[in-house]
């Protein structure tokens, strides 16, 4: 198809009309499709079956003695804070092991730093007035709704190849007190699949708040989730801060929800001793401690760093036929349609299309009706409220290959419909 | 040994003096127990270990097709939800199955209440001033803690055989409107075992509360852990409150810490179909969902509410000789010797121990001096305050029978050591 851009009237009108019967057509096949998140499928699922069928009886102690299977050991087992201290470039006392779901982990420490505080800070963020946070855009949709839930308002930041536009996070941070923190995604963002540069973390490492309880929620979901040759290198933002000074203004967050089960996975939080000790006496209130022989059955899956690596390997050699499929058919049915652009990331579980400014809601509604779920238009931005509406996240990973291909057929059919209705006056 | 209260000044010299010789020889013998919370055994342990060795693909799908290692079912899996509805007499649309802790699950509701407000509730508890719990006493230590961390003023409730003092609980409740909630474990209490009898559970149920963001925090952490051929009878609290039409201020907790592993176990909230939504949109907010892996392990291990209790009759058959003990132990060394009083209960995890006044402390440090830890004296009041400093808990389930027998032996040395201290003027 010629460029929607460079067309005449009389070809878009004719190129809408033909567009028009192609879409009822794949509409009539009754295509039932959800490819609105990022998850795997049970194919992907089964990768991990083998961590399950470890003998129970050797998953009861840890090295020390401990029987996980009782209370106690509230931070997580030695072995667990070794194994993702090291992948992440921290101590064991720098982990805190925090229950199966890393954004549970982290609502809980927006909940903590707005009931009582962060640690070093004067007031709970609940006690003053106006507070914000800085969110990179387009971002993952339940950050934002996390700070929407606690009634935290909301600063888009645009988000580049490199990172956030640092520039514009410092002069917010260091000179807003009411900014209280800025929701990352360092490493294959959602949904860009940008990896921040090394000066982008080192930028963040070197702000200095104009609040004394500002905080980075550094969640690094898709840290060993390439799935290309080339791994994009993320800089240890810890490195960073400790040239700085600056470690306690950082909490890092990972989880295995896209290494084993997305229902069954670990999560991990990664800070600085003081933050990590003033947690744990918070957390000491809240439980006697997360499911430590799932911890155990983790650590004896992957036994090491590199047991990890090997199998996030084979998830990688699962993904990656998905995401070519993907990009394939949107070069083959956009790439000179003129209708818009899309990411192409050597990893984590997104696409990030942007259309032609107005089309997105229209896209998205094209596709449900005709069977495709995708996500909503917006929900990439705070408030879900897109201000060109212009993007949408593609999640190819969920769909078998034949059913990913007619979805993203169907997908270039309505995003190019709905381009053309945009420039077309009937 | 003759009781303490009738004996002469010179007869309780001689006893000392015997009784302080009789320590110096416990005490030599390099005691090391921890007896100080309610915990199983290794062996205990074991008996849930079966429920490990299933076969991990028979773990996959619930009945209804979902794959439980996936992302999904935020409530909980159906049958999970209807196992324990039924176990607890609610349906499974009155279920929300929350994580693996249920101490987690109800500080995560009073934080809930406290930042965003109950439902029909007119606002947050954090926004109203100088909130309070009512606390039957003597209770639970860690329920406590939860409204300290929280800054909730607590009240003390006395708390006998049958249930708190509901004349007291009704003069609150219904004419202070900064009484926002009531801590209780209504069968096999923590520490006395007392079960809460009809007329209180009835009492609770017509509570007309001032506030209307009132909650009855109905920690049911005992439920299926009666261990002798007589159970407690525990009314419904749901049936008594739909006669009401009080559904709405109830939370029911439930959790197999103690019926399967204590750290790796399912957690249950039971509640009222508008507080189940209510509550599920908050928070999923929060999470995508718990660990339903585990929940259809305990599910198919179980099978049903029979298989359940048959389960729990061999805990009880385990529990039941160690409670034995320590009360055979208790009735020889204290029986005569009117230095304290005990209970006697058919469940739970504990024996409360009620000394001499001003006794307690001191009991617990000679106890530690000796090389046992026995829970800290006035850690069953708020802000562990015992205001007669003469209550005990002791939790006689974690030691193997031998070493509870000499921990229990050398208990009863040091509770007389401190009755007859206080009595005598050296």
């Amino acid at each position: 198809m010629k460029s929607v851009l460079e067309m005449t009237a009389e070809e878009r009108r004719a190129a809408l009309e033909e567009l028009r019967r192609q879409y009822q057509e794949e509409k009539d096949a009754g295509m039932k499709l959800d490819m609105s998140r990022g998850k795997p499928d049970a194919t992907q699922l089964n990768l991990s079956m083998d961590m399950l069928q470890q003998n129970p009886y050797d998953l009861i102690f840890t090295r020390k003695g401990t029987d996980v299977r009782n209370y106690g050991e509230l931070a997580g087992v030695d072995e667990a804070k070794e194994l993702f201290g090291e992948l992440l470039g921290v101590g064991p006392q720098n982990v805190f092991m925090g229950g199966q779901s890393s954004l549970a982990l982290l609502y809980d420490l927006v909940m903590k730093a707005y009931v009582f505080g962060v640690f070093g800070g004067s007031r709970p963020w609940g006690k003053q007035e106006d507070i914000k946070f800085l969110c990179p855009v387009p971002g993952y949709d339940r950050h934002f709704l996390i700070s929407q839930e606690f009634g935290i308002g909301m600063i888009n930041i645009p988000l580049s190849e490199t990172g956030p536009d640092m520039d514009l996070v410092r002069e917010y941070v260091e000179n807003d007190p009411s900014v209280k923190g800025i929701w990352c995604v360092p490493k294959y963002s959602n949904p860009t699949g940008c990896t921040y540069s090394a000066e982008t973390v080192e930028a963040f490492a070197a702000l200095k708040p104009a609040a004394d309880d500002f905080r980075i929620f550094w969640d690094n979901a898709y840290f060993v989730h390439g799935f290309r040759e080339q791994d994009d290198e993320l800089v240890n933002i810890f490195e960073a801060c400790r040239r700085h000074g600056s470690e306690d203004m950082v909490y890092e967050f990972l989880s295995t929800s896209k290494a084993t089960f997305s229902g069954a996975g670990v999560a991990v939080l990664a800070a600085s001793e003081a933050n990590i000790r003033f947690l744990t006496r918070q957390i000491s209130v809240q439980t006697l401690g997360y499911d430590k022989i799932n911890q155990l059955r983790h650590v004896k899956y992957f036994k090491n760093v590199d047991g990890l690596m090997e199998h996030m390997k084979k998830q990688a050699d699962y993904l990656r036929p998905k995401f070519d499929l993907a990009l394939a058919v949107l070069e083959d049915e956009l790439g000179k349609s003129g209708a818009g652009t899309w990411t192409n990331p050597n990893g984590g579980y997104f696409i990030s299309f942007d259309g032609l400014p107005g089309t997105a809601k229209r896209t998205v509604e094209l596709c449900a009706e005709a069977g495709l779920k995708i996500t909503p238009a917006g929900s990439c931005f705070p408030y879900g409220k897109d201000p060109e509406d212009k993007n949408i996240r593609l999640c190819p990973s969920y769909p078998s290959l034949k059913k990913l291909y007619q979805g993203m057929k169907l997908f270039c059919t309505c995003e190019k419909l709905a381009a053309l209705e945009t420039l077309t006056t009937e």
